[in-house]
């Protein structure tokens, strides 16, 4: 015998999520039954609406609600600087750096023979003509330090070379093997800070 | 400069869940964007109907969503067996061990001086009246191993001391000080079979 269908029914959706097992989803559950009902009420909204109402931003595919996103948008940051990422969460954790003014350009994954992805199922074609067109005059390659990321910063940097634009890949700050998107501010801050040019 | 409003607005509602913080909710946030629209539809679903189709049994006090709920209707669950506990949490907790095939008695908390929690505040007087209307021949007393689940199954047991009922305290196998809730599926069993009477 389970607890009642609305729980469990919860608690089965809860548990799909990554990092939730069963005592977690349970108590999360529980925790969503006590709790006050606008904390519900803005959750279960937030997740209803989160697929229809983004999109990617037509200069940089970020995820947005609008294109060009606002950071794309702002004049308040440099155009001429722009910061290539695999992920959209990627750049959060850039962005929750503080320490970074310029844009960026999401790649939508990372070059792997393995996977089948090569440089045509990445935006790779899209940052050539942005830069040409834009008059970008640092390109900082931001990918993950893992063998995958240093190979798609290498061929990046490779399609770039008949170009103006100085290249950097941000240090090896970030442990080897590690990811952007759990990697802690100061860290992201200090990798940025240190980027170096690549030879 | 901070992630698309619809994805903040995600982060923002996961971040007040207990045990998620801003890199957890964040990293949901993304799962949820990548997942399939079904599973997202499904668990936005699941929280929104909690609520509305959540009630209390008449007879145990468990949430349901049927009143009597399925453990009182149900004619494999021994009436005669009664089973207390603080919280619906812990209810699914000893449920999960699948070793109890009793009913059971929710208080709604536990005697508790220092919040102001006293006997009339608990589902004390239902639990009394059930007893002598039902012929419920034992009451295991499964507070948690606190003070004052301690106390409470001693007020509890003082109550029914003029009854016939047979009154247990399940076993201290569960660590001191710990919560039903949390613990492991074994433990709740051993402590439901090594359950003694009360002196």
């Amino acid at each position: 015998m389970k607890s009642a269908p609305p729980i469990d029914r919860l608690v089965s959706a809860l548990r799909r999520l990554p990092g939730i097992g069963e005592k977690s989803a349970t108590r999360l559950a529980f925790f969503l039954l006590g709790a006050p009902n606008t904390l519900v009420h803005e959750l279960a909204e937030a997740i209803s609406r989160l697929k229809t109402e983004i999109i990617l931003c037509e200069i940089c595919f970020d995820l947005t609600d609008a294109s060009p996103c606002p950071i794309c948008s702002s004049s308040q940051r440099d155009a001429t600087l722009v910061c290539v990422v695999e992920e959209p969460a990627d750049l959060a954790a850039v962005e929750r750096s503080q320490r970074f003014a310029g844009r960026y350009h999401v790649l939508g994954g990372v070059l792997s023979p393995i996977d089948g992805v090569g440089p045509e199922d990445l935006r790779i074609d899209q940052l050539v003509q942005r830069v040409q067109r834009d008059g970008v005059v640092e390109v900082i390659l931001a990918t993950n330090p893992t063998a995958e990321g240093d190979a798609t910063a290498r061929f990046i940097s490779d399609r770039l070379s008949g170009t103006d634009v100085q290249m950097t890949r941000i240090a090896y700050g970030l442990p080897l093997g590690g990811d952007l998107e759990y990697a802690d501010h100061a860290t992201i801050g200090l990798s940025l800070e240190n980027r170096r040019g690549m030879d």
